[in-house]
């Protein structure tokens, strides 16, 4: 079994790019089933009905989110409805929407779970408990575990890598938007990777305008972040391949492809 | 001409993987120039006259450091004497040290100049602004500049690499500890990579023990954090190719190797 | 000379609390000089051209602000020409606006500094050293130094209380809007209060409804804080007593007072 | 029934403040109940063996605590046996210790609870939440109920305040050291103040000697925290009064006592 998982996809170059590359990289690398987190994929922060609909399209089985989720007001309308849409689990009790989603492919059921950090974050609920917790009720189904956990700290990311290690099959990174070189298999099993990256614009900061970002930091002044343009672009992901009788991961690949429309 | 620039140095797995594999790299790459940060130099926190002989003896010309280096209190006794080690140069006026350095090398003058990020940091002057202060005193002295910018977000690394695109030769990131996969050669010229990672144990967190760290994780109750040991190490930095008619950057290359002891 | 300072104004309910009790305090207490703090002034976060025009008419001689001075975005039209309305002074050299005004009231001149605090808060300049710079600047014209320091640490605040004991009239913290019980006159004469609270809605939170601000933090879910409504309101300040001959501060008076309309 | 409040007590000028006064305002207030924040009883943090018997000597029933409370090591001795010392409730679930006592007297049933805020503070368990559950288990055996939210955000007091008013009797908050001048009576019953204060050195930073904070705010470098000392002292903490047949709170009184010996 061969799964990929896409960095955070955004705003328009972002699906632009996931469209242009997904075809290509699902053949290329054979796969049975994609990841992506989509909590930048409507204009930069959020996602709407829309948006849902195109990336689904796209062939993504599963999109996972982060501290961006609730920004597009709209997706309280269907994040009840849709379970291929996840957002962070550790957000407390009685939040709309799920945290994770147990997907079903050639006889393997497949957990995909989304967590959320607390270093430099708003406070949630503790992701270490809260993945115990989900791991509890659905080991004894799953095959496979996938978590993304978006989260800033580097700190944090290893600490919930090395403490699932052997009880999950992968541990992806997001948020940062800048991928790591970090990705690995951990001693007990557990393919390892700090963050993914995203996948949107290339000559930019994490996927908006460079120039208000860089006046932010010098003058202290309010300004609005844009979706950067620009005919460039950078698609950031791993595959991850699992043996299909023991379920174990074989290997960790890291992906990164610019691009030039 | 050849510069290496080495990340993080954790503790006495780091020095002794950096004992060992400066020599190895310093030929493979014919190397004319190597900056290290020793921010953890000593112990996994700060740097003692001891450590800072060690670091130098192995050929290292340059040290910067980061949030760390006040953490072992002897360094207010040698950092006014040794120009070859740096603290960030945005600490107010004042502060012992000093934020960078100028080394001539083949008749060409190098200015190595060290920053403090300030998102997810405790409050420091404006790198930007220090950058633009420092660079008008070397610019014209200098025929390559090199930055270590000691940061968390990736944000405000970006911002600062397109800030000074052009401008400079080169900016690192460190205080992550782990290496990005982002390494580029920005529109003006300047070589940027987020962070170079670190040096020091393998099956660690960031270099220190991962038991501790996961139980401050999971308790919130403090924990001692203790450089871990063990015989696998990792080294990670970056070298980067300046053409030596030009002073123009041809090359970065990213540098990651596991090492078992 | 007798001197009030009116903490933050929030939205409606704020400006008609202060309509109402601006004539009377300042025939009870003989008022010479009114500064208030309108970053919350319109609509419960910053300031428009109309509500300026209304807090002037009600006989504010000087309006400081804080954080939230750009929120409104029709200040930047404004700001630099109405020398009455500060910015926290410890903005990036370039911002808009200005960060103290002198004032001449019967012969005397007195200097309004406003600065912002670093702790819990995005960064900016130092406060401290921001106040040597204005002091330099100022002291020797004006008799009478008051600072407005809009930070939300005590420590912090206590600080630069202790810092420029002596050395300026009075200093008073804002932007938590609950008034401190701790006024005093420092021992080198330098009357100070950790926060004069505001002025606004009183059965809210911090002047803006309760409901959503609880939600927010029971579910980490993102809320719209709006400015509450209903007909009881607290007004609160300071007034601070100088003696006319040798510049002194003789008196710091708390003052809070609740009203139903 | 008359219960005293006490803030923060900071190492020995604070021990020293309340052997004095306790006795004095016992009596003036008739107390039947005293409770007090010791997190900074031992050397300005945390608490020791010998430290907490003196405390307890004085006539304290109680002893909440905060974010210190583990500073010394030597607190895991003894935290699990001495009933009378709590640690924050919102500690994950494991932590030793308890968050909240039980306390019988003249046949009434009291329950102390001891709550740690998030803003701006290392990520916990949710106090909102944490809240519900301790109430869920104390409140059909408990005639009174009584919390020390130890947080530092305004905004976050005042949440819990509301949201539990009229299902506790008295919400306090501690952890400013500075106390606050909004004590009130809820719509619904409950006591509020944002903040008691602390007890302990005069001429202080948060009972701290004030140079190397001052120090520390300048030069961003580390400085050491020593509390003060010197001869004059504050003493800070609320009385609320309790109707013996209703159980109603009839009235808060603030106490600010300054002492010089
Ligand atoms: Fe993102
Ligand atoms: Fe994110
Ligand atoms: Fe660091
Ligand atoms: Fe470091
Ligand atoms: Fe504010
Ligand atoms: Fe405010
Ligand atoms: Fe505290
Ligand atoms: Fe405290």
């Amino acid at each position: 079994m061969n799964v990929m998982i896409i960095g955070d996809i955004c705003g328009q170059p972002g699906r632009r790019t996931a469209a242009h590359y997904i075809p290509l990289v699902k053949e290329k690398y054979n796969l049975d089933l994609i990841i992506a987190n989509g909590e930048n994929s409507a204009g930069g922060v959020g996602i709407t009905a829309n948006v849902l609909a195109e990336l689904l399209d796209l062939g993504i089985d599963c999109i996972t989110t982060g501290n961006h989720i609730w920004d597009k007001k709209e997706v309280f309308d269907f994040i009840d409805t849709e379970k291929r849409l996840l957002r962070p689990a550790n957000y407390p009790p009685g939040a709309p929407g799920k945290g994770y989603n147990i997907i079903s492919i050639h006889n393997c059921n497949i957990a995909v779970i989304n967590l959320l950090g607390r270093v430099f974050m708003p406070p949630v609920d503790c992701p270490f408990r809260t993945a115990d917790q989900i791991l509890s009720e659905v080991k004894d189904q799953c095959e496979i575990i996938i978590i993304d956990f978006h989260a800033e700290a580097t700190s944090e990311k290893l600490a919930l890598g090395y403490y699932l290690d052997g009880k999950v099959s992968c541990i992806v990174g997001t948020h940062t938007h800048i991928q790591t070189a970090d990705e690995r298999i951990l001693p007990e099993g557990t393919a390892f990777i700090s963050d993914i990256g995203m996948v949107g614009s290339w000559n930019s900061i994490l996927g908006v305008d460079k120039e208000p970002v860089i006046k932010k930091f010098i003058t202290g002044l309010p300004t609005k972040f844009t979706v950067a343009s620009g005919n460039e672009t950078i698609f950031c992901g791993i595959v991850i391949k699992i043996d299909n009788s023991t379920n174990k991961i074989s290997k960790i690949i890291r992906i990164q492809e610019n691009f030039k429309f």
